[in-house]
């Protein structure tokens, strides 16, 4: 097995960086604040380098591996910028972070264009991977994705599941970004379902037991449901969150995509909408309904909190 | 043609009541605060009735019209339990409220069984009704809506325009229903589109000039929009208005009635939601998909306001 | 433990009597279809009654338990019609079956004022129950769901999970509702992320695999998507199945309760009403549209098949 | 008032130009197929060019207005792409399609660089804006606009009606690209409310009768039904029409446009899927529930007609 060189060792990376030591991976690492990598080489024994050039030395001779494990779109194009005249033909450049696949598609045809051989990985498992394992959405060339291999296999729940080839570079974002969206569908399901058990008081349920419950013989037994099983225990009144759902990439690129498309996805489109307006962008809409319905109906409005 | 009796005169009997005494007809009201009654009839030239019996004699022999004007459910059925003994065969009750389709047709039944004629009016038209005449659709026996007609003739925008015996009783709350179902989705049509353009602060639209300018030759010129213009016109901020919108009874009737029929109205169902969006009821729901982003991925919550 | 009468031995019943069975129960069964009930007595040694007054003797001296797993609502509350003068006070009657809430507190109380004490259970877990266990959802009094425990625990998963005693009589099926709402928006989220997915034919992907990969460390992991992925290694053309999905009571009681608590779930409406659409019955609302479009900007309309 | 060039006599161009010589303008034209523009020469006086170069040389010296009114964004591309050689410093080029706004503000700022002023100008009113008037949303360089002043007024329903000089270039086609998902929001609203109407036989509701009522005095009155009451009124049944809705860049636009801005517009983008939903494109993951639910329940699916 080859090396493997690691660079962002955040929530996601630096665990994954981990489970290939674990698996018994040499791995080369860095991160942009060092002390994380020196830190996480004391931990695991990974080989730490402090700058790109040293960790491109430290991986040897071409074909090498090098995997972005960056957080925005952003910082993974300046690192290949950065990257681009350190690496060699044949070297295999991964992409393991979410990225918009279309953009994952002109990424590898730039590179091929160098003899570099880009490979997107959409990687899923968040927090729980380093001990459950990562599913993984592959997009590259076959003779690529082979050079993974080892990698994929420790990284993965079990050698032979959990990940997949899927089809040409961009389409492992692409199976990624499905996955998030119907990731934001299920969740929409499980948040109405629980706001009306809640809203019947009726019945005085209790949450966290019935989210329990379900996780053994039920039809919408899921890992959703293991997670919200688990933090329903500890306090199923959420008084303490504020009412806010952050969206990220994965679930506008779905909608887009659907439309792109033209195959329907009310679900996923909704559910992501349903964010938007959590996050205060319903507010004008909702005030203009409530003057509406004044102007036509004489009905009172609310006054604003300014 | 005959006099009419009028029960309650809040914004729409008020209204309904002048609006037939300025066509000419002879009007017989009552309403639960009788100061509001004496006032009317001062403006008006409208018979003053004190008391429910009081009503019916002035409204003479049998057969007589007398039309419900009231809030709610509730209180029509609590009017029509008192009047009841006061009815005789022949007497046409009129329901000019909102009201469950089903409901009417129960009534109509019960009513039937004693000889009186129940005609259930769906009245569109709100407070501009007064100057440009209601649209009044009408359910219930031939007959019984003929003894009406010189007065929806009066109430409507025009003669032969903007009243429609629509079917047996109930039918004319049932198309009411229907209409307000595409009321709520063409409202939000509406909010969303203004949203979108007041989220686009790049180009700075004027969004009272957008709505007046739409009013003449768009495609989406309508009633709904000459309203949103003006109060637009006024102050296009919004902000002394709260995020806040009231939904009512025929919302949620035509949403069922989707349902029951098996025909769908996603539009309509999901203007609806977007409303209870709007009075607090999906903060549980967003909590819940904060913390399960949190269980998963590890994403940062926010403090609720506790 | 005592004896359990089991009414209705179609595709949950039986297989729910072969389960008590194979944990040892005292099972006495009828069946509308006499021949049924003998081959599974046959199969699994459980007494078969040709008749209810049969099962109620067989049952032995009061408190007896009665669990009805029948279709419909119809023939539920026909057995009960029929089952009512055999019962006495102390009996437990528990419906199995899925019954809207309101009508199972409804027959609570009616039974109860005849001493006798009704226990709604949804039950969760089709066709696979017999072999996993399935959920189940116990609404009651607590004393009449102490008397079931002992065949709850052999039902279940395990003697300890996957049944809940969720609170007073209506809440086992209220709770079931709710679940297969859940349902209803997880289906439909997975249904579209397969439509994008095989409408990206550039990648050609192949749907069994992903759904096979996306069972191992992602987070749509469910018992939904083993299902998917097992039927899709089988053929993911799906060309011989018509695009038609059929949907069931409770998918609609769950969008009325959204609406009737004004709380949304927007995304579980929606899950139904795309099963509408697929029924035929947006065919006329469809028609409608493309006739609009047509008089206002002369766009041209398909003929019909008529 | 200066000459007006006008390129594309299609469905739109040709009423406008019609409408520009009503008014008294003069107008040079041209249409790929020459003898469109012959034919509406002999109509209505304007001079026909049969060629590019031709109608530049017609309209004079620089400033010059030349007007595209080309169905689809590729025939304005090349078109633009064979006017720039003859286009000056300070002739004015609009463009009255329906574009996606970023790419009009692309377009402005290339020609900008020649010093030529790029208006994008979106029109509604279809096939009825001969008669009644276009509405315009104008985005340009003030004194670009000013130079089309004349043709303005012209073209709207009156001159100071129904035009707006919206903002800076691309602001136009925004402002049309919101009012067609506006237009989509409330075509769909009605669509479901006739649906639900016609869906309950029990009534056998006259739709045309109660579309025309609804013009007069409702909440819902509004062009859209004005035609929608003409239409049903030469045959309600719609039978022979074929239940597929085409769908436009505008109302996809509109949606990416609210999932760019994170502002939620569920009803305009619920709008444009259940149109996809019409074409087809809701089969396959109709198919996927169809098994999903045998899958788990055993219930039984249809076979396709393959």
């Amino acid at each position: 097995m080859k090396k493997i060189g690691m660079i962002g060792l955040g929530r996601m990376g630096g665990n994954m960086a981990r489970r290939l030591r674990q698996g018994g991976a040499e791995v080369v690492a860095h991160n942009r604040n060092c002390a994380v990598t020196r830190d996480l080489a004391a931990e695991t024994g990974l080989r730490a380098a402090e700058t790109l050039p040293q960790l491109m030395e430290e991986l040897g001779a071409a074909p090498r591996i090098v995997w972005l494990m960056l957080p925005a779109g952003e910082a993974t194009q300046q690192t290949i910028d950065m990257l681009l005249p350190m690496l060699q033909a044949g070297d295999v450049l991964v992409d393991g972070a979410n990225a918009f696949y279309k953009d994952s598609q002109r990424r590898a045809g730039e590179l091929a264009a160098q003899g570099i051989r880009f490979v997107d990985v959409g990687v899923s498992g968040g927090v729980w991977g380093l001990k459950n394992g990562y599913a993984m959405m592959v997009g590259g060339e076959q003779n690529a994705v082979e050079q993974l291999e080892p990698f994929l296999k420790i990284l993965a729940p079990a050698p032979d599941k959990g990940w997949l080839h899927c089809g040409p570079a961009g389409s492992g974002h692409f199976v990624k970004m499905i996955h998030n969206g119907i990731e934001y569908g299920m969740m929409q399901a499980f948040a109405e379902g629980f706001g009306l058990m809640k809203g019947k008081a009726e019945f005085d349920l209790d949450l966290a037991a019935i989210a329990e419950m379900w996780r053994h013989g039920s039809v919408v037994r899921s890992w959703l449901l293991d997670l919200s099983a688990e933090f329903l225990q500890q306090d199923q009144s959420l008084d303490a969150i504020a009412p806010f759902v952050a969206d990220s990439g994965e679930g506008r690129w779905t909608a887009f995509e659907a439309i792109e498309q033209g195959v329907p996805a009310p679900v996923m489109s909704l559910a992501l909408m349903m964010r938007f307006a959590t996050q205060g962008a319903n507010d004008y809409p909702a005030r203009l309904l409530a003057m509406m319905r004044k102007g036509f109906g004489g009905h009172a409005v609310k006054d604003g909190e300014k």
